[in-house]
Parts: C-alpha cells; structure tokens; sequence
C-alpha cells in the first residue's frame, strides 16, 4: 500500500492550467498532486552568439524552486549568489528534452527560454517541469504562427516525463515526496508518444538494481507518460480554440 | 481618465487567497489588479546571532521576481549570481515594516522570514508584499498560538502598504505599470489603521514635487489603506473559521 | 538636551573642501561634525549603452565607506566580493538626487559618475553625500564649460540633503550617531532651494509616526536645508574666483 | 568501421598508474586512449555537518578539467568564478556512484573526497574517473586498514563506468572525442561486476531512440565493464604486494 | 633631469598627519608628494582561528583605491564583486612588512588589522602604506600600553619602504607616477634603519638589468628609508606629547 | 645537513618531458625532485582588447595546484569562487617572467597563454612553473615558425627561476617543502643566462636578513640557474629533432 493510497501505476491527480504567466507568449501551470510547477516560455528574435548567422534557433530552460516550496524553508539562489549543482543538473535535463522535440532548422534564428519555477514541492518537480514545460512551448509557438513569424508550429511532436521507483511497496509510478526521499531506485523517463525515448535517468540510492527492476520501471514510465500525453493533448486542444 | 478607466482615489480589485504555499506556516497569494505576489510566512525557533539570548524574536524578508513576471523578461538573479539593488531595497522595506507592527520581546527567540515572490507585475509589487505579508505573518503566528508555542498573537496591529503618484491625470492611487512608468512623482505610503505612518517614500521622477502635492498623495494613501484593512480583517477572519 | 548640545533645529559645523581627489574633474571633502565624506565627480564622454544614441547625458553616482570610519571595523565591501543592501540604497539615492537637478538633455552624450566615499562616520552620510556630491558635480560641469566642451552648466539648480528624527529630545535635525542609533523616527529630505521635493524618505523605527510629527520634521529639514544651500553657493563661487 | 579502427565492442587500452599523487592517501592516474584523469583520495577524520554523531562515514568527489585538456582552451573556473553546470554534474554523479558501493556504516566518522582531474581530454572523462576513482579509493580504505583505523575495507564490491553510444557506424562501445561529438545518443553506464546497476544516463542528442536500441547499448556496457573490472583488480593486486 | 625637476636621490615631501581616523586606535594620513594615503589601525582582542590558543598575536592589512584616485576613474572593487591580483599582492605585502617588525608572542592573542587606503595616488602608493602603516600601527599599539592591556609596545623597530628604478634618467630614488609608468625597472625596498631588509621586489620592465643597476636601486633606497625613519620618529615623538 | 641531504648549491634531480599536454602547442611536464607542474601553452590568433590593432602580441600564465598537489588537501579555487591572493601573485609573476624575454612586437598580434598546473608539491612550483613555462612557450613558437605563421622564434633569450633561502643550515639551494616552511628567509630569482635579473623577490620570514646573506642567496641562484639553462637547452635540442 501507497502512502497515498494510490496503485503501484497510479498518477496523481494532473491539472494544467494555460495562460497563468500573463505576459509570457506561453505558458501554463501544472500540478501533479501536491507539486505545482510555473512554466513560462519567452520568446526572443535573436540566437546565442555560438548560433548567430546559421539559420537555427534554440530552446534553453531555467529552473528555480521558491525558497518556502519544501517541508522546510531552503536558502534562496539569489541571495546565496549562486545557483547549486542540482538545479543546473535539472534545467539542463529540461533544456535538452525540450530541445529533442523541436525542429530548431524551421525555428529559425529565435530562442525562447522555458522558466520553471516550482511554487509547491511535493517530488517529481523536474518531470512536471518537462511536461508543462512543453505545453508553454507549444502555445508560445502558436503564437508565432498566428502572428505570422513562423509559417507552422516547429515541433516534431509531444515530450512528457514521469518519475518511477523502487520503494519498500515494489515499483510504483509517479513518486511523491513521501516515496521519492525514502525510494531504494530513483529514475526519471522523457519519453515520447511512438515509443521514442528522449532521456533515462536511473540511479541507484542503496543498492545497485537489476535489469530486469530496470525493465519494469521503464514500463510504468510508459503508463505514465501515456496519460500525460492524453492530457496535454486536451488542454492544448482547448486553448486553441480559446 | 486613468488608463484602466478607474477613479483617481480608486484601488484595483484585490483578491488574497490564504494558505496557497502548502509547506508555510503561514502564507497568501496577493492579486491587486494584474499584480500577484506569493507570500509566505515561514517560522524557525531561533533567531541570528546578533539577537542571541535576548529573548527577542526577529522578523525578516526576501524578495523575488519571477524572470517573465514582466512585460519583457528579466535575467534570473539566482543565474547573474546577486541580487540587484532594488531587490535588496524592497526586501528592507518589506521587513521593517512587519517588523513596525510585531512586538519582538512578545515572540520570544523565534524568526519568522516573510518571502515576496512576484509570479506577475502590473506595478506595486512592493507595497501589495507588504500587504499579503501581514496576512502570511499573521497567519503564521495563529499557527503558533494554536500549538502552544506562544500564548497570545505578538502583533500590535495591522499594516498595509499603498502607492500613490503625480501622473498626467493628476494625483491617483495604486498605479499600475502604465501609470507607475510615466509618473511624474512615485510614493509608497506604509501605513496603520489608526492614523499612524510605518514608512514614507516620495520621489520626484522629472520635477521636484510641492508640499501641497505630497500631501494630496498622503491622503489618498490613507483612502487607499482603508481599504486594505478591511480586507485583510475579512481574510483573517474566514481563514480563522476554516 | 541634545547629547551635542545643540539646539533642536541647528545643524552641526559644515564645512566643505573643494579639489581634494586631485584627479577628479570636480571634487569636494564635506564635512558635516564627525561625519566626513569625500565627493568626486568623474566625466565619461559616452553614456551606457542604454541612452546610446539618444543625445541625452546621465550621473550617477557610487557610495562606499572605508573599512574604519565606523566605531567598529566593518568588512571591506571588496573583500566580501559584494556591496551591501544598505550601500546600494544610499548610492542610488545620491544618483536620482543629482539627476533630479541636472538637465540631460542640456548635457549631451556625456557621463557623470560621482563617488562619495566616507572617511570618518557619525551619522547623516548620506545626505552629507548629496549635499557634497552635488558641489563635486558643479565643479566637474563649470570645467566642462571652460573648456567649451559645453556652452552653460546644464543644472536647474541645486539639492541637498539632510535628516531629522524623533528622538527622546524631540523632533531635531541632523542628527548624529549618537542620536540616529537611538531616534524613534528616522528620516531623510533631498529639497530644492525653491520649495521643491526631490526626495523623502520616512521610517519609523519602533513605533509608527504622526501626521502632525511628520509635519515637523519636514519644517526642521526646510531650515538645513537653507543653510546648507548658502554655504553650497559659497563654496562655489569662491572655487569659481580661482 | 569507427574513426580508431577500433571494433565496436572494444574499449581503447587501458593504463591504470597508482600512487601518481604523492600526498594523497589513495590515488592512480587513468588512461583510456588519449583521456587521463589524476583522481586522488583525501581522508579526513570528519564527517559534513549533517552527518556528525551518527556513527557514518560519507564519500564525496570534485571533479575538474585543466584549461588545456582540450582541443582549444577552455577558461578556468577558478578564473570564471564558479564551476559550470556540467562540471558540477559529473562530480555529483561521480560521487553518488563511489558511495553506493562503500559501506558507509562501516566506514564510521570519516571522509573521504576523490579528486578527479582531467590532465587531456578525449571523450568519457567521467566515465574514466568513476573507475579510477575507485581505485583511488579502494587504495585509501586500503591505507586505513594497514594502519589500523579500519578493521576491513569498508566497499562492498567494485564499480566501473563507461559511454556507450548510437553513431552513423552504429552502437559502439566508449567513445572517442571524435565519436562523442557526432553520436545521436550518448549514455553512461556505471555498473558492478554482479550485475548491479549504479545509474543509467541516456540522452538523445538528436532523435529519439528506442527500447531496443537502448538494450544493445546496455549489453556493450556490460562487455566493456567487465574488462575494466578485471583491469581494476589486477592493479590492486599488485599495489597491495608493493 | 627628472620630471619633477628632483635629484636623483630626493624624496618627495612626506608628510603624515595622525589621528585622522577618529575611530581607529591608531591612524595616520600620510602624503608623498601627490600620493596620498590614508592607513587606519584597528585592534580586536582575538585572533584569527589557525591562532587560538597559542598565546600569539596577529597583524594584518588590507589595502583599497578609490575609484578616483587615480587619472582616469577604475571601476570600485566592491562592485565589480572582487579585489584584483595587483590589490591583493599589495596587501600580502604591507602585512609581511609589519609582521616582520612585530614581536607577536609580545602582542598576545590579539589582532591588529591595517586598512590603507589610497585618497590620490600618484606612484608609490604600496610604499606610503608601509610606512605611513607602520605609524597608524605603532599608535594603536602605545593606546593598549596606556589603557594598560599591554606592559610594552611589542615592536621589535621601525620598518619604512622607498620604490627606486631605472628610468630614462638614470638610477632614481621615490618614482612618482610619470616616472614609474615609462620606468626599465621598478623595485619596492622594505627596510629597517639597522640595515636590515624586510623585502625587496625588483622586476625588469622590459630588458633584464644587471647586479650592479640593482646595487645602485639598493643604495639609493637606504637614503631614502633614512629620510623615512627620521620623520616617523618625529612623528611618533610629537604625537606621543600631545 | 640538509633534510634531504643535498650540498647547499645542489639542485633537486631536474626532468623535463615535452609534449605531455597533448593539444596543447606546446607543453611540458617539469618534476624537480618532489614538485611537478605541467606547463601548458595555448596559441590563440587576437590580442586583448587593449592590444588590438598595435601589431603586437602577448604573453600570459595561469596558475592552479591540484587541490590534494599538497600534504593535506586545499580547497579548490574553482569551488571556492575565487583565486587566491598567492595563486594572483604567482601567475602575475610568471607572465611578467616569460614576456621579458619575448619580443613581442616580432610576435604580432597573437596571444600565448601559459597554463602551470601543479600535479604534485613539494616547494618552489612557482620557480618550476617559470622554468618549465618557458619550454611550452618555446616549443609553442617553434610550431608556429614551421607551421609559417612566423618567420623566427620571436624570443630574446631563455629564462629560469630557483628559490633560494637562509635556512638553520645556513644559506641553500632550491628549497623543497621542509625547507621552505621553516627557512628565516625565502627569496625566488628570475635570472637569465647573461648575467641578466628579470625579477627579485625575497621575503624575511621572522627576522630581517642583510646585505651580505642577500648576495649570498644571490650567487646561489646563479649556480642553480645556470644549470637549469643547461636542461633547457638539451631539452630543446631533442624535441626539436623529433
């Protein structure tokens, strides 16, 4: 049994709601459970200067958790003048998986930036971040195309991310933070809908894991993302017609 | 005729929603017009070392900006590794201004940090933290009173915070970002209900401003913080209920 | 009783020093009692690159306070690898003082940093930075007219700066640090000879202020303040004979 | 056929050199081809503050790259300021990896920090320092026992890591600069010799990959860790008879 | 001929004022020529960690610049978040320099930090801090003997320094800024009057010089440093009366 | 008698090895006896800024030691977020070292940064570190001459670096750690091999040494120099034909 009573496959409760970020050419706020994540995607007319004059764009994220979004208050970046190790780790996951799913040829030279910022933490926040970081894309390209900059929307498709686990209940999906600080395997899946695999994160908290452990979180993560395509698919589908 | 079409001696609407950062001990998100600021109350059961076994508690206050709270967005301090000068101002006046109303020898060694997240600005983003920070403080020290750690509430009353300013439609209160952007003089007035003044801060944008127009800011600040006090009794009271 | 003796509306001995940085385009040693800060002004024939273009000039101004012009030591800003809230308080203060007087568009693509470093401190640096920052500043602009570099001193007039507080003797004026350390009320005024508002800055240290005591500090400051600007003028036009 | 004529299945020849830091309790210099990482272990009587009176031990790793391990010079970090998101994530991952094999009850109130530095880059540097970094440790553990801190070496078995990738010449075993920089998938693998698995990272850097592809990936990092297991006892062998 | 028409073995004027720190326990302002330098000593009765508890002393220095002292304006250190190579070196310099001339074990577990800080400089600035260091220092030290916390000044003697080099002009004693800017060889001699040597630093500019050049840069420092004693204990003698 | 037994005008055992960076232009591993620094030179075709467009080049060095180089481990600069004060000195010093002897002007508008890592410690790494930079600057202007880009070595001549002290057994060569942490006098010479003197530093460690120890110190480091000119030369010779 679950702390949260939920089956070994069972997501939490996922709610996006478009358009929180009021100035953001996209954006949406996610939850998955206890966990709400603010995603904003920016968009700018111009490339780093590694890209200028080569007819591409780019797609960056950042990361940031409010400093009272855990149990207990954590130091601000800011005012520790520094961002730390695992924040980089996790806007740079979200960067690339981002990335993987964007035609940046067809983008041209734009970039847009993905700001996730955790507002509550309850575990999972780096795969919410992906998810309804890609909804913030999606919307923030929309609006290029309807303002005329971008003929189509430069997207290969949907990316989604899900965390899976090995706890003291057996492999389970969707960790929350009850399961994730005590999990023996902590992994993290970027999956895409046609079975594509974008990044796999796996890691091992006590002792080393088997293949075939390995095997079934994978599934799980299938499961999962699944149900989150379903979901970005709908909430896209009715901004749209907003 | 103000830009948004409302009375100059009018406020926006204000909204706070109690409790929206689920970890704090106290919180509530702030919305005056298209400005929303995140506040959240969090206890610690001691305090720095300059107050070390005193028996007096200490208030304190952090300040943020979500990158794309703005119309065009702003580089993230945790990245560029500082905080910027307005931060750091905003955040002293933030805590100096709970600080007025809290009696500190009553909280005992006990701090509380009060952090001010924007997640959107349409201008006066420092006087409504100012505002939903009473309520996140205040909530927090129920929490307290609740659980046994203090006996009775340590606040000497209410405060609230307002801005007021010369524009070309003459003096108005609660600017938002048109107004706040092209005023000839901006003021924030931090005020209590009973006639006091906690902080005053007046400054001439082009042309130094009379002591008659000060003192028509003075008294829309005290109309537009009326106002505020009402609401904040009316939160504080439903969220006693609850 | 003032711990210095004075009466509640005398300023303490002023006297100020023209050309004491050498180097400087403009420059002055104030001193206000034990309060000692050292004013230059330095001019850059471009301007940062946000008013590039525009044809209109800009001053700003830095504040720093040598490691033992305090009671105690204090930490070298340099050495701690930043500058603190309360310095970029005051520098920014100094700088929209200045710039309130000066006419930028008169200046032309021209910058006007000045530097006011503390040497010795006993309260009131910072007006003590205005009021000698803005002679540094004539003497750096009259330079740039003798050498026909501009046709008239673009300045609409002058400011300067002084506190007054509440303290247990009542509303006084230029308080000391003996006074400021233990004043109720804390406030500073940047005025114009002409009746004029450049700044106010009002804080209630323990408990919240009046109307009526506000008004009274405000009369208190209007008088330094004409003092000061007799001696400013003086200062000037003695400098201007030589 | 891959850029070095190597077969698919092959790891370049491995040079495993103990003791090259002087000082250190545990060290060896790791060659794979043309990348050699220095990784010294440090032992300090000591445990990070979070940890202090429970009776563990804690294993950590810093991980950096000498300006002009590679092809053009990199800036130094200690010049930059601050070390980069990669740097700062190898060195977590370097670090998670060495602790899940030691047995930190056993190692009680001691520290130890291996040091990984990239002398010349080309291609799995944090591959290769996981597995020096091993033997590093092992090395001072080993040091420990001889001098009686220790009863036994507090490991509970080996770890070896190595990149595998997907290229235009198909899935090969740890890759060269020259794969590296061109594979679509890139992955580490950090295993032990019983099967276990430590952690998985995959990433496509360009199209999705598959479950299937990512299985033949798996099967040559075991292929490849095998050899480096018994690369690894046999340098232990012989340093345990010096 | 010299640029400022002085022989080649003249000084420029010295002058030193103490006590122009109020608050320092002993301080001294002292000008060479158009260098001006303000050195402030401050005492704290602990020590720095790696002493405590060894019954010795401490001596430090830190060494800043205006921002205007010199011809054009540099950018102030605490804003650009960190001190230069060249401050450091120089600071490292000026405590070594007193250290030597210490009787720490005479001290006991105190700590005495000299802050200089350079008001005009024209050449020779590390010079002027030492020996205007070493009088600000001796001060503080006779104020712990008169307030009776030390039994005698633990000085072992003086300690003054001079800058020579060879210049277009020959062999020269004290270079000022014209000099030391277009000089073959600039030297720093820390000397004590029994003809004993604290630190040389000698460094060619442009071609290596010969040990004879440098016999005649060591010869012209002792005339200089003589000169520099004479007028220490003059000064020491006059302020010790008053 | 010497710790390690050495005469007092011996060298430690000298070995130089070549090419050990291998993307670098030129490169060398210098080990004398127990300290080991690998010297790295990076040719890159601009100048810095204030360079630009004067047809002339430069020169510049690095410094960094490995954070267990030592007998007990350093923090590391990079982590810190800083260099330290030593680390400037050092790097500043080699640079001006090796651009004494570059004719920069036959160089051109090309830029050669020397990177001196420190693998292992054992006293005098930043005279190894001059020594040793020298070769890699010479080999990386040996292939830029066959490469075309210059039509000869554009060096003046060679330059080496030895430490010499007064140590309790008397005035010595070439100081390895035991000496160096206890000698009274510690000084570094940068010589070169026609009687030429590019940099003296000597330091009193505790009491003020004379003129007569100074020469002493001073022909010893003619000794040690010249054999150190003698290795470079072989070293050259043989890279050269390879």
């Amino acid at each position: 049994m679950r702390p949260s009573g939920r089956a070994h496959d069972a997501l939490r409760p996922v709610f996006i709601q478009p358009g929180f970020a009021r100035h953001a050419e996209g954006s949406a706020l996610i939850r998955m459970g206890g966990t709400e994540v603010l995603c904003a995607a920016s968009v700018e007319m111009r490339v780093p200067s590694f890209l200028r004059g080569k007819g591409r764009g780019w797609v960056t994220a950042e990361y940031g958790m409010l400093p009272r979004a855990t149990h207990n208050r954590g130091a601000r970046e800011a005012a520790k003048g520094k961002q730390g190790g695992r924040t980089q780790e996790i806007q740079r996951l979200i960067a690339r998986s981002l990335r993987a799913v964007t035609d940046l040829n067809a983008l041209g030279e734009i970039s847009i930036t993905v700001d996730c910022d955790v507002l509550n933490a309850d575990g999972g926040t780096r795969c919410a971040a992906i998810t309804g970081g890609w909804v913030a894309l999606r919307l923030a390209l929309e609006k290029l195309v309807r303002a005329g900059t971008l003929a189509v929307v430069p997207l290969k498709g949907q990316v989604a991310a899900v965390s899976c686990g090995l706890t003291q209940d057996g492999a389970v999906l969707d960790l929350d933070y009850a399961e994730d600080s005590t999990a023996c395997t902590d992994s993290n899946f970027v999956l895409t809908p046609d079975g594509g695999i974008v990044e796999i994160q796996a890691t091992a908290e006590q002792a080393p894991f088997t293949d075939s452990q390995f095997n079934t979180l994978m599934r799980l993560a299938r499961t999962g993302t699944a149900e989150l395509f379903r979901i970005q698919t709908a909430i896209i589908e009715e901004a749209l017609k907003a």
